[in-house]
């Protein structure tokens, strides 16, 4: 490898350091090392205004770490930024001196805003979503608030308060009692209370967080066996369940990594507020928020795109499908949705979900042939999607697995981004539009007419086709076959 | 897609008519499509030596469906092959003028020789193995049986017996009894007889085999749960199971599908007899002959190279790998390895394997940083890897998975190409070489020293190495806890 195609973006942030380095590859990053060590800087922030020899020290140990390495990375390639701790603390050139003679680079300590700017288009390079979006990373010592659309910020904020700052104020001893944390959420929202007005004004669709809490309490839900989905509910319950523990010490939830229990509290305490003082109903995880925002705006390209889009695009690229034959399955499968418009309600995110199915049916095929279904699905199971929600994921995977040979109903079923009824429609164009296809090559496709009455599909080519098309007919003749027994009739008839 | 990357290779057999379709991709074939009808020609062949046109019908149907995919590849890239029934039908005029305007290509009948010849260049493409090998392909209407060492044959023949000849020939009615069985076996083992001590006098190290049949006996040795080398005793066994069947039409052993039962006994018949009369220890099954060798056989490159080193180096082209660090880290694990030899005793194909896992390691990436290693594995074990047996997959695999993190061991217990010790020391040795190079630049390998005792470890790096390293020492400090925990201990020390 050319070590030009590599770029890394270094972060450091009031509770961890990140070092996130990434290698370009067929225009999509590649990820070759993370390396986190939890330096809590913040933590050795004094009354005074300036931070405590221990912690520098702590973090120039880090930094000798992250130093190795970025030496082999051409210095355009690198991004270091200070956030909250290091705009607050007023010693800052000590620190600053040795760390940047340390790391051989420039460190850019940057204000609130472009943190949350950052932040931002790191989230909107990974995550999907329709209309205005709410982003918000509850760091260690400050708390971004952004919306946007697409790409573009529209309503930035970065406040004084952190899961680290929090911890030590209002946690004090680690204990871990119903007061405390009604002091912690009564500060956080007293923080709110001058700009929650304007958000709450301009409105938005999705809300996304970022930040080791919001993962912490993903992982949480995972480990209790519950949705992706955070609500106020669940974070009232989690509230009750730290109160039960009693202290910090003894905090031992499912899930909950021991590295992150430290902050929890504190940062449950924020988020409680956050839900509510700005009514959110539920939030996700996002893909990605500061560093990628780093990387993103070293490579700074095709920004306007669909996130979606380039993540297809890409993949394309990356598993060498072919690519005309690709477009060929999307369009006769988009063809053949269309025609059932009148009869069958689908709405336009599950006619765009069917068009990026088809787009990457041949993932598997770089694994092996005979069971690239499987193949295909667990990639997209497990690959990076940025622009997919989980349960869009879980779509597509299911699309993909039921592309040929015997139906797998129950994955269509579970997937969670749409009805399953639906689901199993999208699969039946799929795997009729992969047949039309099969020949590979312009101009092979046929006119068709596709048709809908309740469960009954009827394709209508024209006449004499079959005769003349031995390997489809028969090939259809065996779909209309399969996916009659399974339920769902498929007439194949000619004009 | 150019469909000038296209290849197809067609085979009339006894039996079975299949295609395969092929995309050559980055120096690889990656198989796209695989047709299989079965037309039991050989059935066809009546007693004045000519073919009935039932059969020849049944035969031209199924060209039809063949010649659709055909007229859009190359004809360059185009073998079609007809072997023993058309080989022996006296009206093969008659079959072959239709059959040719059909597929709008000529079909080559080939001599018992060539399909010997062309069965050994697609078993020596998609299998591994050092020394002499003897290679078995039973047909519908001949038996092939070559010995050869790497890509060169030296021993060939083509037998008239076959599993549809032989089924119509010695279980008529589709009865199973001792008597038939007896009788079919006898008959094999006088086919057998002229030629045997040809092969018996110039031996072989492995046995392969390739088929339908072979493929059946494996997949109801998976039904049973057991491994998959193939023995006298247990064909024997599945004699004894198919005998007590008494039917055809009852024919039900676990993994057997039906539409390979019709010609199993016959075909377990005559392998019986070839392991009695050549003295066969154990079989395995072939990834690839006659229809792969057609193929290999028009792409035509590099055909001196060992297998296992084309396949590693197309997965590296196929998945994006940065080729020099993967070379980097091998170079590494190997120098490791070679200085433990006065120590430990690890033979030459355990080396070889340590060097696959190393060149290999960044697989995972290509679909995600986090959990790696696991897609790392989940590759080895299903993409297709000529050159490697199964057994050797799972080592790979189970290297792969334990390149980093937490040590998963019951995978390298478990591999069974090599004792779990050795395996264990692999793993150690890919782990360190992996951090030994972590900075991914020339240059940047340390001069080391490792020694052994017992499990000790000892790796001695240059004076002062790690006061300016400090993220590969930060990282061998972990890794020496990690595997001293684990019971192995490593200690890292400076000269």
């Amino acid at each position: 490898m050319n070590n030009a195609a590599l770029y890394a973006a270094v972060d450091l942030g009031s509770n961890s350091f990140h070092m996130l380095v990434v290698h370009e590859v067929a225009g999509a990053c590649r990820t070759l090392a993370k390396i986190k060590r939890k330096v809590r800087l913040a933590a050795g922030l004094q009354a005074d205004g300036s931070l405590d020899a221990a912690s520098m020290q702590r973090g120039w140990e880090c930094l000798q770490l992250f130093a190795e390495q970025l030496q082999d990375i051409p210095a355009a390639h690198i991004r270091i930024v200070g956030t909250a701790t290091l705009r607050l603390a007023t010693n800052i050139a000590v620190f600053l001196e040795r760390a940047e003679a340390i790391l051989g680079h420039p460190v850019r300590i940057i204000s609130g805003e472009e943190e949350a700017a950052t932040i931002y288009e790191g989230v909107a390079w990974t995550s999907s979503g329709v209309g205005r979006r709410l982003v918000i990373d509850i760091g260690g010592a400050s708390t971004e608030l952004i919306i946007g659309e697409n790409t573009h910020p529209q309503l930035l904020n970065s406040l004084h308060m952190g899961c680290v700052t929090w911890l030590s104020r209002y946690f004090v001893g680690g204990q871990l009692t119903a007061a405390n944390f009604d002091q912690a959420i009564a500060a956080a929202r007293q923080t709110l209370t001058p700009i929650a007005g304007d958000y709450l004004k301009l409105g938005w669709q999705n809300c996304v967080g970022a930040s080791g809490t919001v993962q912490a309490i993903q992982e949480i839900m995972i480990g209790l066996g519950e949705d992706e989905q955070i609500t106020l509910a669940r974070l009232l319950q989690l509230k009750q369940a730290a109160i039960t523990c009693g202290h910090l010490d003894r905090l031992d939830l499912p899930g909950l990594q021991s590295e992150r229990a430290s902050v929890f509290p504190s940062g449950l305490a924020i988020l409680i507020a956050l839900f509510e003082m700005l009514a959110i109903d539920s939030m996700t995880l996002a893909g990605g928020a500061l560093r990628e925002g780093l990387i993103y705006g070293m490579l700074g390209r095709r920004r306007e795109c669909d996130a979606r889009e380039r993540t297809a695009d890409s993949l394309i690229s990356r598993y060498q499908l072919d690519r005309e034959q690709a477009e060929r399955v999307r369009s006769t499968a988009l063809k053949a949705l269309q025609q059932l418009a009148s009869s069958q309600h689908i709405d336009s995110p599950a006619t765009a979900m069917l068009g990026w199915a088809a787009l990457l049916y041949e993932l598997g095929l770089c694994i092996e042939y005979k069971r690239a279904p499987e193949h295909a699905a667990y990639i997209i199971r497990h690959v990076d999607l940025p622009g997919f929600t989980p349960a869009q994921k879980q779509l597509l995977a299911a699309l993909l697995l039921n592309q040929r040979d015997e139906f797998r109903q129950e994955s269509l079923e579970q997937q969670g981004a749409i009805e399953p009824e639906p689901a199993i429609l999208l699969a039946r164009l799929l795997r009729l539009a992969i047949i039309l296809c099969l020949r590979r090559t312009r101009g092979t496709v046929p006119e068709f007419r596709l048709e809908a009455r309740d469960r009954q599909l009827t394709l209508t080519l024209p006449a004499d086709w079959s005769r003349n098309h031995h390997l489809r007919a028969s090939e259809l003749q065996q779909e209309a076959a399969r996916q009659t027994e399974q339920g769902w009739p498929l007439v194949i008839q000619e004009q």
